[in-house]
């Protein structure tokens, strides 16, 4: 994540990921969450938090299914089941479950089925908000598998020459095991930046940068300005450009990522395309790939590892201290978070102490 | 495909499909290709031709391929054979055999490994040039079926903060049926711009934008200049950026996604990533998923249609005519050109005169 995104060390409270778990667990039990599955609610935020994933973690997200909850837009104790399949894939309706709980258990129906036939796949529709994709295609790695999750999300991006929302910001992430090396994990949105970042940056008062997103009637814009108030443009939806930003720098292809997202984490699961009103507006995908369906575990392990540290020993450009992949910062920050705790912004803190006391469960994120 | 990448109309020499389709077809049996094989790699580049890819049709790639089996790197008999399989899944070894015969005959496994069980893929190592990945993955549209392809290629990309070539141009495609529609088709590099329009903007004198290329030292160069000599940089290789440029544009998910290809293109076949010196230098994969596996077939394609259809309308912005969808230009140019010819650059025509009079084979391409 740019720097820009995190909150500062200075500002920061250190939360410990024993409590913070405990509180968010409390949270969806009093959403009406069965125990089992707000456990694995917050198993999936906490992970975001504790992998520098603020996005997706436990400071934007919680305040919008309290409100799905709230008005039922969000079922907590969803009959969601399998109405097709096949030896490789099974169809998936959510009964309007949260992504947080049915994705892992589609990914467990996704890995079942890589065991048995080499791939496994489950789409959902009728889903809700997925968390952190990475969460459930890092499910895979601990079976020897590699992981992909796909989510077909509401309309927030123009396509390429458009002035109107069409795609969703549609992120996909892949992960993949590796042996002495941290492991790969993508995971990234196909707009410029990530949907939630725009709360992030009016948080900590940020700028949005050049390319990011697109003016009223659609035009790229090139310059930096500060993160826009709710209020911005009168409350029309802000216009999202592909990772891109503008044609002659690539922007089909980030529109064409969204809309192969579209295609096999919405329609092909009967739930419909993300921009589709009359619709549930959020579809998944899971895949299990099973290494040894290919090759010789060790042996992908092994490459793994000699291409990891190939990358991240590549000679870094002027001004930059050293060259990432995927998932590296994240393992980073995993260990750093589990020892030290998670550095929340104040005002998350904040929000969940009000939050607790207005619904009447234990505040576990500090001492005081 | 940019404009600035197309041939003039008042330049071009229009060729007809059947006359080039014939000389193409002689060349490959004159490199030692069985009758079939070379037909079917004929069919691979002319069909990128008449859907307007000109980087991977007859202008840019036969000249490397007549290299390639003169110095013995292509094999035109290979002995392909697959060496794992599960139900879903197949690994095969090209042989050094050209990605233009192989990888269709690999997506026939993986069109039937989806017959059988849903999904079906297949990857390749030991792989030679793929030609217009979109052909493979296109297979499947007949079938009704989703098809995707990759392939993971040499080193030419720089990953985000880095000053050396790391990652191939790595290209994914997608093709997705539809009814009344044009089908989904994408198929683009994870590089701003594909490996081959270096060469297509030298021939046509064009300039090579801001946010395409890095200096020497890793530094995203974000000024527009001349597209630069074989000779640029005193013969080294040029560096090529991940879609998105910079950090800040979103560089970091161009690179993630060339990372994708890296390990579903090439490491799970066993042949290793694209930058390896030491190994065969073209990794490929081909999937297939049955539509119907998901959901009902027409339900499937009534929903493309919409949501195409949606997208195709969307509301243009300034200075741009309307919006595409992947797929929907390729196919105007292909109604075009099957009935009109196929618009070649005269220096390309005059490659194919030379070396047809070289290699003793009929030259087709134009009436005089």
């Amino acid at each position: 994540m740019l720097e820009q995104f995190k909150v500062s060390e200075e500002d920061a409270v250190r939360v410990p990921e024993a409590g913070l778990r405990e509180t968010v667990t409390a949270f969806f039990e009093r959403m009406g969450v069965p125990a089992g599955d707000a456990a694995l609610a917050a198993d999936v935020l906490v992970l975001a938090d504790l992998r520098g994933v603020e996005t997706h973690g436990v400071s934007n997200t919680p305040r919008d299914y309290l409100r799905g909850y709230s008005v039922g837009e969000i079922n907590p104790r969803p009959n969601w089941r399998v109405v097709r399949e096949s030896p490789s894939t099974a169809t998936i309706d959510c009964d309007a479950g949260i992504g947080l709980v049915v994705a892992p258990k589609a990914m467990e129906i996704a890995i079942a089925k890589a065991e048995e036939v080499g791939i496994g796949m489950a789409v959902m529709r009728n889903g809700r908000h997925l968390g952190m994709a990475a969460y459930h295609a890092m499910m895979a790695l601990e079976r020897d598998m590699i992981g992909m999750c796909m989510t077909s999300t509401p309309e927030s991006m123009a396509p390429t020459f458009g002035s109107e929302p069409r795609l969703g910001t549609n992120p996909v992430a892949l992960a993949a095991p590796a042996g002495r090396e941290a492991p790969f994990v993508f995971d990234a949105a196909a707009t410029a930046i990530a949907g939630n970042k725009m709360l992030l940056a009016r948080r900590l008062g940020t700028d949005i940068l050049p390319g990011w997103l697109a003016d009223e009637d659609g035009s790229p814009i090139m310059d930096a300005f500060p993160a826009p108030e709710p209020s911005f443009r009168g409350g029309k939806a802000t216009l999202m450009l592909p990772v891109g930003a503008t044609r002659e720098l690539g922007s089909h292809k980030g529109y064409g990522w969204a809309c192969i997202v579209d295609i096999l984490g919405g329609i092909v699961s009967g739930g419909g395309y993300g921009m589709n009103p009359g619709r549930p507006n959020f579809g998944h995908s899971v895949t299990a790939y099973r290494i040894d369906a290919f090759m010789d575990v060790d042996d992908f392990k092994n490459t793994m590892d000699e291409w990891l540290e190939t990358l991240r020993t590549t000679k870094p450009a002027p001004g930059h201290e050293r060259v990432l992949y995927p998932g590296l910062p994240e393992a980073e920050d995993e260990a750093d978070r589990r020892a030290n705790g998670i550095p929340l912004h104040p005002e998350v803190v904040d929000w969940f102490r009000d939050t607790c006391a207005e619904l009447e469960i234990p505040f576990r994120l500090t001492d005081g």
